[in-house]
């Protein structure tokens, strides 16, 4: 029931934040090569964020197909994912402009824990619906994944009060955690 | 008939129109944390249109799901829908960089006002179309809340007249009334 | 073959096309009902752009729906019709910022007669690939909208060098008769 | 296995790409034709990307619709293609404003090839998914017109370091390469 819809849907908002993300990434004015030197931590926070998003997609998609219904309680949970990370470029935005300073570096990451925290929502919500002894649950288990991720971020954000750097250093072991693709359902699709 | 992509047209244009709203929040050029203070009324205001964007994205769905054909008149009510949404980008940058102030609060009313109606016109359009003894119609009811809405806002933009913050607080009333998903529909896909 | 995403594709673009226009509408920094009135031919602008949008939007829609069959000719007719909707943000600012001036309403005509040619070559790519006696072909007709369209577009751009409100007048013509949804396909659909 | 996911989703970022680039064509405060003749350039460059982004979505769409299946693999060569072609609204800005000087041609070469490249890794991701002796890898064949544009892009860049303007000539000509759609696919599909 509108699980097809839902997906579209949020296909959409992630379409549209992972590409206009780009739109701050202002041209330069010179057509000098060191006229491009100023962008690079604007270029470095665009592609962490380009990977989160296409991480979250990448498990958004693999969940929802495991998922055999939807109800308000996922259309919701799914907003508030989505109301996240609709965050993510304006925060990505501030981090690059301003070279991993210290509060633009800690609001990155409660921007990115907020979404760890609603996509661990979604994820429970759709396990209430389907039923503890599903096969969509047997598939999530107990997403040890996604309870480090929110971890990690809390421990970034906090060690960030110390030096930015160890934060930024976190959120990049997050996404590469979850760069390998969720397994779980993986097999889950195999073997049916 | 063409159901399915009236629902992605319509999914596009919102899944835009929420996901822009973002880039009205113009990133602050020092990296202080009081720096970001100014942002809050934005901040407040984009809230506020997410959730309404995500109602009316949530109660479309959960109506189009219900619908089994559209003809000519569903579509155009349906573009007369998505051109008052189309505004609220507009007027929710307005009103939240000028702090909440009387006209832009009005504006963002009659915005909010012309889209309740506009999606009364299509409620009824989807009516006519199904017959008033169809599943559809049973399942739409009197459409209380949609009138309820309406009236509100009305209210809202008459009394922001002697204080803005009235106006204000009476959309968040309508926004709180349609965060409760709309049973009618979803009881009745259960039903199926 | 393919023609799902051929629909899916256009949709998006015209979904992003019809939603970023409104980002031309620059938020005034004055809290006034005064600070809105400079807007009004920008708004005008966008309306009538909204239109035309939503008036290709629904005649693609109609015309893909009774299409079976797409080729590599379809596909890129149909590249040129997006590219000359693309450029529809651009000329609806110019125009609208510019009150309607000579060379901005003459460019406006410019831009829409091209569109207006490209949907011509893409409805006969699909009559080609038909064939003369197709149910497809028999719905399309003689495409007379199709040509009077271009015709007026093209009195628009003439007589927008006397005055540019001739021109004007002419396009929203135009947007008058396609209004109507193209009743040739909704036909053949409910014969179906 | 979420073959459909993966085309809306490439669809969605495609279709934004090439819809936002126009969003840098700066509208001109006169109302005169001379005052969008400093835009050529910029228009010149928003052709050449319109169609470069055109034929990869044309031909995302003849592979990705022969392929059966994908996997992880096949996600992320599609994230790493749609990261580089979300560069291309930034180096097209930049080379438009910069009228083809040396570094804004060489950087665009660069973000294309990178993007050929990407392409060329998602099409054996592709092929080793469905084997060597499929109907799928029987109809990408040898990829030679992947590999001949890449060698020209590098070429290209080469180039570009003696005058600008061979770099952007060769670019242009593996547009036209492209241009003609892939006939391997279509054949293919033409059997089935």
């Amino acid at each position: 029931m509108g699980k097809g819809r839902l997906e579209a849907f949020s296909d959409g908002v992630l379409a549209i934040i992972i590409t206009i993300m780009v739109l701050e990434m202002k041209v330069p004015h010179s057509d000098t090569l060191a006229s491009l030197q100023p962008l690079w931590p604007v270029f470095l926070s665009y592609v962490l964020s380009f990977v989160n998003i296409g991480i979250y997609w990448n498990n958004h998609h693999h969940m929802m197909h495991a998922a055999h219904r939807v109800n308000g309680a996922v259309l919701w949970t799914n907003a508030l994912l989505l109301f996240w990370l609709s965050l993510v470029p304006f925060v990505t935005a501030w981090m690059g402009e301003n070279h991993f300073a210290q509060w633009p570096v800690i609001l990155y990451g409660v921007v990115l824990m907020m979404a760890g925290i609603s996509y661990y929502f979604l994820a429970h919500c759709l396990t209430g619906l389907h039923g503890d002894d599903s096969n969509f649950t047997r598939a999530l288990g107990k997403d040890e994944k996604g309870i480090i991720s929110v971890v990690i971020y809390a421990m970034g954000i906090g060690l960030s009060f110390i030096h930015p750097l160890i934060g930024f250093g976190l959120y990049v072991l997050v996404a590469a955690i979850w760069f390998i693709p969720d397994k779980r359902f993986e097999n889950k699709e195999k073997e049916e």
